[in-house]
């Protein structure tokens, strides 16, 4: 059992969804050194969530995507986006939101991820998930039974980096946890993603893990999360959704050279 | 100059955005003949928008996705898509609106688009475009300029029916009136459809128009609504952008066998 007040960091997740959404259609961004977007937003909230966890939970490492890096060789580590999806944010698309994530020895135990714009707030605890009080399962609908209207969460570069196979929809929302999330919830049957690093998947994880879903590379590896918690980032591809689900999507997914 | 009322347009959209927020979250849908989704929502907001349409402008035609045909071969015929991204709207996205167009002897001259999540309501009449109260202007930034953080609006389908040499980002947003508006506000770069109906390019095009955008296929010949006025599906994949875009755009874009 992990020993955390969740309801505390679903009011924190809240108050900086609040700050966010006061920024939404006038953010400004910068580049980072990578040509990624960054926002005021983004340093803002990093800034409240880092304060905020570290007086309450000083045992704890830190690790956060705008520069946070704070005893990261701790037995729990937290892992913040502050807003995943900051791309989307400053797009004016509703697709983003405040990732937190808790590692405990590189294994996500613990995640909450808030969409301030339609108010939705995932979270997971002790191998429970749910979306605000509705408990969360993966969608398993067999191989032999996808249509036309199933679909899968895929990255912003897939027209670049994969081919698929896939009878359905693909749909590229913007935000790692968002897809993980609404995987999560039995919405979309699975996602792939081609750029993971530890703020973005850390919460999301921990959400799918415990709604019964699991991550795999295209080889068809176990996906580990102790790898990163350096702040590395994982450009295999990666599957995730139910464990038969990901296994049969691998053979419809192709890395493109 | 086109003498319709659009404050009292507004209203009645966002009206039936109410209608669709209530249900959202709790939509079941139905399957129509093409297998794509339809729920109660989409069916009372077309009867909604048709009873008043039909007694406010009692010499203009109507066409309905849900099935309303009401004297088509009018000069003036009003185009609706009661949900546009109904696919959307019932796995829980927030990319999805209420979308209805104004064609004067086959062109659209004005729209509205209200998306109820983010509460945006975009339009155009007389050839001028608005999010809200911000008037819009499409996206011109050249070929030579394009960064990893341009976008394009593709359909979910695009996995299966294009290959995209693009150096940006591609993402699907579920709602083809969404994607124009995206466009026309200058977010997206260029949208690409390859599914279109008259009611749900009607009002976004109008919007698209007026803010300075421009539709033409694959081949480079122009967007015509007229041919599309009696319901037909148009399948070859339709570029949408600001004029030097698209053009430059069709030599990124290629439709697969």
């Amino acid at each position: 059992m992990i020993d955390i007040d969740i309801e505390e960091l679903c009011a924190w997740v809240r108050e900086c969804g609040d700050v966010a959404l006061h920024m939404f259609n006038r953010a400004r961004a910068q580049r980072k050194a990578d040509n990624s977007p960054v926002t005021e937003a983004d340093v803002t909230i990093e800034r409240i969530l880092v304060e905020r966890i570290a007086a309450r939970y000083p045992d704890h490492g830190i690790i956060g995507e705008e520069q946070t890096r704070f005893d990261i060789t701790k037995e729990c580590v937290w892992a913040l986006d502050p807003i995943d999806g900051t791309a989307s944010f400053v797009a004016g698309l509703p697709l983003w939101g405040i990732s937190i994530g808790l590692l405990h020895r590189g294994v996500p135990c613990a995640g909450l991820f808030y969409m301030p714009i339609t108010d939705d707030c995932y979270w997971a605890v002790n191998n429970r998930a749910f979306l605000n009080h509705q408990p969360l399962t993966v969608n398993t609908t067999p191989e032999h039974e996808w249509d036309s209207e199933d679909w899968l969460a895929i990255p912003s570069d897939a027209h670049r980096r994969l081919e698929i196979d896939f009878i359905g929809k693909t749909r590229s929302l913007g935000s790692v946890a968002a897809a993980l999330c609404y995987v999560a919830r039995g919405s979309a049957l699975g996602a792939v993603l081609t750029h993971a690093t530890i703020w973005d998947v850390a919460g999301g994880v921990a959400i799918l893990s415990a709604a019964g879903g699991v991550g795999i590379t295209l080889a068809g590896e176990p996906f580990d999360c102790a790898t990163m918690i350096d702040g590395r980032k994982v450009r295999e591809p990666l599957l995730f959704g139910a464990p038969a689900i990901v296994e049969a999507l691998r053979h419809h997914i192709r890395a493109r050279r």
